[in-house]
């Protein structure tokens, strides 16, 4: 497995292995009260609990541990609005290695304070694709550096399927559908192959904001889309689906959109009932259940809480 | 046991054979970032992903179970400014028999909507000490209903003991410390009862607000102390400290007496760094261990999480 191939199902079983004693097992939360409101058995897969905030620190983990010694010694980079570069940083301390960060302006405060509080070093650009690629590629230039992309990378992707492949083996009945948030498509194309690997009865629903929604054109036509400009509160899910992301789930996954208001009344169920601090682009994955309850009506249904790093004083309530 | 008698020690034991099969068990929660900043190992006891949203349940169910055949179909009747309400709602639904709640006017809204929605009758009372009493007097009359008093009740105070019981057997290694809210005292009293017959080398260490610290008072002056007007946003810790409750605590637990800021930034942690979403009366138990770090250092302590009922549009630090 390297970083441009495609990464496969035993690559999943490799990173659970590699990131074991680094990552945390992360609890499956149940509620009464939203599998009655969902008319389904909701299994919440923890991720917000996760080191970092966020999946994000499974992929990171494993593309950090998978480098050889020389490579390591010369660091990672990385850009990223925000949890995966908290997450890089805390993979690269695992080891002892530098890593660097580039963010663009207008970042979430909160998640920038996670990057730094784990040791890396930010490198600030304009929030345009372009701007931050030429950045990333100067600093891996002065430090020899390795990229380790956001969503793309094969290792990241590995890393990710690691939280579906724990939520299989944690809920005591098998998953009929497992709904995943889905921006750059790493957690999502993770998740697939997790399934392949130990469920492959069980549906890959994705999640995606309506204002951010090309994974849904993308699928739905066969071929990627990425001519859009995303509006939405969903910060982690803005990106464009990455090519390999694309080729995996291609065929495998079904996409329900979400507008931002209902994203904001399932987050905020989630921390009325289920008493998790959750972000935006976690309770996409929740207001999708919601929102095609036949789909779901009695099954068994994974639903993977993807992080919580919030800024506390910019709820999206409080501008309501 | 009966509600007047003061409660003993395997009243605990028995509360919580009678709660079982009603109450959830709640998870420890641990954060490497917590530990740090306090230098100590915290096991946080999350009572507020317990049924209703706070440990109230616990006693509320003991009590209600505890009822024989006659007692229970002419049903419960408590006055309570919003956890103890729910809980007993819920708890009465779980035995089929009537709830009646005498509520203050100018609760948290959250809490009310909390108590209704589990099938209570609200009876609404001017906010004074006699209102309350002088309307539970009426539905007791009126219905043959029994008083659930929220913190003198013997059978509340041995249920509340359940939660400690439960942290002392999930937890790997034997508490030093174990670190409780006090407002009326079920849970501290029952907190007591509970490490006496489990954990008798662990010391009770309470934490109550500035605005209303006539505990520390009392304990400090051995005698109960209730001539005060609480001011405090932590709503559930505003009562005065109950006269069994005081009879059970006297010589047997300190107090960390906590200002408000300080309440609020150590509930802002809970939210960001564990994910949490818990209310303020609940967060002055970090608050206290945080305020004396030399008495927590290197220590193992309990820390109860005792409620998580929050109105999300009227959060503490939206105020500054």
């Amino acid at each position: 497995m390297s970083e441009s191939s495609l990464p496969e199902t035993t690559d999943v079983l490799a990173a659970a292995a590699r990131i074991a004693s680094h990552a945390t097992v992360t609890p499956i939360l149940r509620s009464r009260e939203l599998d009655a409101l969902a008319g389904a058995r909701l299994y919440f897969k923890g991720e917000h609990l996760q080191r970092g905030g966020a999946f994000k620190f499974r992929g990171a983990c494993n593309a950090v541990w998978a480098l050889d010694e020389a490579q390591a010694r010369r660091g990672v980079v990385t850009h990223s609005s925000g949890n995966h570069g908290a997450a890089l940083a805390l993979a690269a301390r695992s080891r002892g290695i530098p890593c660097h960060v580039v963010v663009p302006e207008g970042a979430v405060a909160a998640k920038l304070a996670n990057i730094a509080r784990h040791g890396a070093t930010l490198w600030r650009c304009a929030p345009t694709q372009a701007a931050r690629e030429a950045e990333c590629a100067r600093v891996q230039q002065e430090t020899g550096a390795t990229l380790v992309h956001p969503y793309t990378d094969a290792r990241v992707i590995a890393g990710q399927g690691t939280a579906t492949l724990e939520l299989l083996r944690q809920v005591e009945a098998p998953l009929d559908l497992l709904v995943a948030p889905v921006g750059g498509g790493g957690l999502a194309s993770g998740s697939l192959l997790a399934l392949r690997q130990a469920a492959p009865a069980c549906a890959l629903v994705l999640a995606e904001p309506a204002g951010a929604a090309d994974t849904a054109r993308s699928l739905h036509a066969g071929q990627r889309q990425v001519d859009f400009v995303p509006d939405t509160l969903c910060d982690g899910l803005r990106g464009a689906l990455g090519a390999p992301n694309f080729a995996l789930l291609n065929g495998s996954a079904s996409v329900v959109t979400v507008d931002d208001a209902a994203t904001v009344a399932a987050m905020r169920l989630l921390w009325q009932v289920l008493k998790q601090v959750v972000e935006p682009s976690s309770a996409v994955a929740l207001a999708a259940v919601l929102a095609q309850p036949q789909r779901f009506a009695g099954r068994n249904v994974g639903v993977i809480l993807s992080g919580g790093n919030v800024d506390l004083d910019a709820l999206p309530w409080m501008a309501a």
